[in-house]
């Protein structure tokens, strides 16, 4: 077998057979095929495609390149989620806490922000000494004592994801679906969990815009899994907006204390009740969406998820009375409202954009190797469909660089688009892919 | 400008701008876009193609990484001719020397043989002393003396097209039309000369086996010979069956030294007294290609071609009388008759096969630096439409190896396709591309 005969193949959008996609990852993650082979391969399946039975075996190809998280010596089902990413997706830190209280074990692997997204591991590390770098026996540990356990992703695992991704991102091949697919998957199936709900974002703030984009991502994702034996499905959710009102990671932090305490409302909320009663479904904890729903919005009324939150802070070594006061969270020197001179209503919001207005106060990363300020950030006050008048808030940043101000509250007041007629909001769940179904609900 | 932005442009299929070309392949030359990206970059092209517009940029940019050859010193327009590559394609050896004594100068830079193809300075280099590295001051004084003379292409002449070739042999984009187009003519506008014509081979020996592939790639080749200010048309003939009756270097020396002494008719004299017609058309040395076809014919019937080729042998440095005893060429130890077992008519050739069989008797090069054999080849008997009965000899094998006879005598027997009917043949020229016109003879 050569690498060129493969190439050449799926240049002529030929499927590969589980074998040459086998040779190819192998022989790239061990060096035998240079780069310049391999991104000539990722170009050809950008402008080819995939099908799906190739789309499961490349992510089976690259999970093997790796280590394996193995979680049976955690008895029952164990669950876990994943976001495409997105702006004030604060869910895991809602969700994750919800199923562990309704009894079913969470293992989740998360990642840091880049670029106009957010990352979990960031936001947990904003609340003080925790850790998210456990080792292995420490998850574990952490799973099996507090329930559930949120950590980085180890660097044994999937070693062909991080090399191919660092060849996509220089030569034009991020936005494939079938790449995009495996990537993700690759790394949802070598950390083991058996039960999975995956949250595809969809709109300005999200990597894949359209929507039959992101439903096509669900359902190749959706595919991968069930062919690898997990039990998983997709939600496709709403990133026309930023999800949550705050955008920064102890801002998020706050908010989704504030959202355990049952003292707010709104779509962080509703997107955290839909994906923690899917994950219970999944994980069979529930026979229904509705019992899931029933079931999660209890543990959230009764304060149980809260004190699952405390649990998971103080197992990974974190100051748990946060939850109590949440003002010993970092704090930014500068807090500046940002305010319209328009009437009118909210008619959208340059997603994207509020994302970039985060990372410049300080809260997030343009390259992986920078600094980031856990205090700063911003919090919306106004969302689409609401009425503003001259002189109301949209926003608040906060941040400890005085030198931005102007320029982010600029950036941030144009990144809310105001009209005279009200707009029509499309639902915050935009469908659901499942083994057996796509549902669109627009 | 990044280098990644123009690969995703062209990923989507999106024309690129000159500046961007000029950026890319600049970069890629001086070493700032490393191989992994240009590879990336390269499959694009391969599955969005280039609009004519972008090919040309392509081309000047690739022309422009290196050294031109500055003919302005020869007086008088110089005609040069190019063939894609087939099997027994002897045409450079008749058609520069009739040109030559039409009075037209030929300076013409030629290349080696690789695979099943051959090259001009690999049958010229079998005449004993035969100089193919001349300086360019010898080059300009051979053909401002001879009239003509053939060399190696300067290795300082479009170092892009070497580095890019080097590339694109292993990751698959080696057919593609913009690309195969922009390297074969950035050589030719590199080389310096006024007037070009080019003989594009379409059928089983050639690279592009499709006639409509060969017709695109004639008419990408003179659209960029046009706006490069070359008078310039495209030939496209037939390499369904090997051109000459000879395949190997110095035996297709003897053949072109016949069909010169008037002694060989067939199709190697027709599509050469084609050619040689067509550069005194593209050079203005007659009006109409009838007359040049009657001028050329006479520079053959008269012997004034033939003492052309001697005139540039001896200003190479070759021992001109092989033109008289052609027994001074060198000659294999074993010759060898390969017979059919089959009655009927030879309905078909595998030309690439044979071209492999000339290359396994010492011929030819399955890599660049593989020496080859002067001696070795094959002479065919028959062609495509000729009656055969049992015990007729198809080829004769000319080898100084002889432990590969019984097995290329197998293969050629094979290569040689026996049905009872007669097959219909198809013309040697299936056409013509010139900056007005595109004419289909089939």
């Amino acid at each position: 077998m050569r690498a060129v005969d493969i190439i050449i193949k799926k240049r002529r959008g030929e499927a590969l057979s589980k074998e040459e996609i086998n040779f190819f990852i192998d022989g790239f993650v061990n060096g035998s095929i240079p780069d310049y082979q391999a991104s000539a391969f990722l170009m050809a399946v950008c402008c080819n495609g995939m099908d799906s039975w190739e789309t499961v075996d490349l992510t089976l190809a690259m999970v093997n390149s790796g280590e394996k998280v193995d979680l049976s010596r955690i008895k029952g089902i164990k669950a876990d989620k994943h976001s495409t990413g997105g702006v004030g997706d604060t869910t895991t830190l809602i969700v994750a806490p919800l199923v562990a209280a309704c009894g079913v074990l969470v293992a989740k692997m998360s990642g840091r922000g880049l670029g106009h997204t957010g990352g979990t591991l960031d936001k947990l590390e904003s609340i003080p000494g925790f850790r998210t770098n456990l080792t292995m026996e420490e998850f574990i540990n952490s799973v099996q004592t507090a329930g559930l356990a949120v950590i980085g992703q180890s660097k044994d695992l999937v070693p062909a994801d991080k090399l191919l991704y660092a060849l996509r991102d220089v030569t034009g091949t991020v936005d494939s679906i079938p790449l995009i697919a495996s990537s993700i998957m690759s790394k949802k199936i070598a950390a083991g969990s058996d039960a999975i709900v995956l949250d595809v974002k969809s709109g300005s703030g999200a990597f894949l815009q359209s929507l039959d984009d992101s439903f096509a991502l669900a359902d190749a994702m959706v595919k991968i899994g069930v062919r690898a034996g997990k039990r998983i499905m997709a939600v496709i959710t709403d990133m026309d907006q930023p999800l949550g009102m705050a955008i920064g990671n102890a801002l998020e932090v706050k908010e989704a204390i504030e959202v355990l305490k049952n003292k707010q409302s709104g779509p962080l909320k509703e997107v955290s009740l839909y994906l923690a009663a899917n994950m219970l479904l999944m994980a069979k904890a529930c026979t229904t969406l509705e019992k899931g729903l029933a079931i999660a919005g209890k543990a959230l009324e009764s304060g149980k998820g809260l004190a699952k939150l405390g649990d998971m802070i103080r197992s990974q070594g974190g100051l748990e009375e946060v939850l109590d006061n949440t003002d010993l969270l970092p704090k930014a020197k500068h807090i500046i409202p940002v305010k319209t001179d328009k009437d009118g209503y909210v008619s959208s919001i340059d997603t994207r954009e509020i994302g970039i207005c985060s990372l410049l106060t300080g809260a997030g990363r343009s390259r992986k190797e920078d600094e980031i300020d856990p205090a700063a950030g911003l919090v919306m006050q106004k969302r689409v469909g609401d009425k503003v008048q001259k002189g109301d808030t949209l926003a608040v940043l906060h941040t400890n660089k005085s030198d931005i101000i102007d320029e982010v509250s600029n950036l941030l007041r144009n990144a809310f688009h105001i009209k005279p007629e009200k707009p029509k909001l499309r639902p915050l769940v935009l469908g659901t892919v499942t083994k057996d179904r796509i549902q669109k609900f627009v």
